[in-house]
């Protein structure tokens, strides 16, 4: 048997009241899952948290030691309500220092738009013994505590702070997909999907049932990292469709 | 003192690999924030977790016991990648049997689509001794365990079975927000949120930034249970927010 790979998993805490609350829909989750996947990393677990320190401190403390990466997104910024630099430092055990890279970028960033207060400044705030990571988006960077990332709450920075991220962190084998699609009910073809699936081991089968134009329909989704394994369960399923009398839609509907 | 009012809370378990691999964007999580919100009953914390029942286990058992109702979305339908129904009863430390109501539910909605087979027959199957929740949309009903809800993962399912719920559960004061926009930067007017909202016991003032129209703004939320709090609180920041020299939208921007 050969070796199995290394997976290398992550976890990320969404951290607001304004998610929690409706107020706000979150884009991060997909965002940051799409991303972990190129990169080779499986994001495995998400907690959305109030701003409220006891529960983001018990959520870090949760996932950054069963993880590899472990990303939070939200309460970064200058308001009273920005907790989460206190909150990942009490988790961690450090104190709060103001990193004097962030400080200068905060200057710099802040010098023609009326210069840095004390409410800008706590933006340079990090747990004791932090790395900066860049946001050519706006001055505030992100932060990396060991294997912990802080990220921005408003998802076009928390894009840039990514792309600044990329190609940094050590990931495995990629989770590779594709999609069949077909105007079925997956309750017709749940017995095709449950032995297709246990017939090639190391691929997962996910069923996406949909119901547009008064027509029910479905995606699979075949997963692997193995790309001839990921290959012959989507012929096989694609065959098994197909011998159902279905026509199949690669890339899915 | 008057009597603090009892605080009714939730929790939401978000259950698919789909969510988790960036594939679909989930929208569960706010519908069904904004809704519980209005039943007087605020969501404290969600986990997104894999198709994994050692991982649904756990978070049920996590969350059950610490909030009055736990939700979960996902995996109730008939293929093999749906065992969210298996995972909670597990949890519960309970079987899992044919509910008759589902079934002739099922029965009736399947008789002209082809019938019964043994896949459809897997959505009439409920944690031992579950209640079914209505759902006008399609032939699958919810579950209902205790203080454990299970629900759809396809939004506007679940939207139907929210609507059987409404009214059912038992909620507390409700949490009431009232929104000022402002084209500020927040890190203008750190200090008068912090003040306001430490003046004002009761209430707390969240504060969403955003940058459109090449302006940069925020929008300030104050929520508290008590209306004549709330109000004093809005005209406060409002007051302060003018006497900085800033034009207030009320409601938002």
């Amino acid at each position: 048997m050969a070796e199995s790979p290394r997976i290398y998993t992550a976890a990320l805490i969404v951290i607001g009241d304004e998610i929690l609350s409706g107020r706000t829909h979150d884009k991060n989750i997909a965002q940051i899952a799409s991303w972990l996947g190129v990169q080779g990393i499986r994001l495995k677990e998400v907690r959305v948290v109030a701003d409220d320190e006891a529960a983001i401190i018990a959520a870090v403390n949760a996932l950054r030691t069963v993880h590899d990466y472990l990303f939070t997104t939200g309460g970064i910024g200058p308001t009273h309500d920005d907790i989460t630099v206190d909150a990942v430092a009490a988790a961690l055990g450090v104190g709060v220092e103001i990193h004097p890279e962030a400080r200068a970028m905060l200057e710099a960033y802040y010098a023609p738009r009326g210069g840095l207060n004390e409410a800008r400044l706590r933006m340079a705030r990090v747990p004791a013994g932090a790395e900066l990571i860049a946001n050519r988006q706006s001055g505030a960077p992100g932060i990396r505590c060991g294997n912990v990332f802080l990220m921005a709450g408003v998802p076009h920075i928390t894009a840039g702070m990514l792309d600044a991220l990329t190609g940094t962190l050590e990931g495995g084998a990629v989770l590779l997909a594709e999609t069949l699609g077909c105007w079925v009910q997956e309750s017709e073809v749940a017995d095709l999907l449950r032995e297709t699936e246990r017939a090639h081991a190391g691929c997962q089968i996910g069923s996406y049932p949909f119901f547009r134009e008064g027509r029910a329909g479905a995606n699979f989704v075949v997963r692997s990292t193995e790309p001839d394994g990921l290959a012959a369960c989507v012929a096989a399923l694609d065959a098994g469709l197909v011998a159902l009398g279905r026509s199949v839609i690669a890339g899915g509907i």
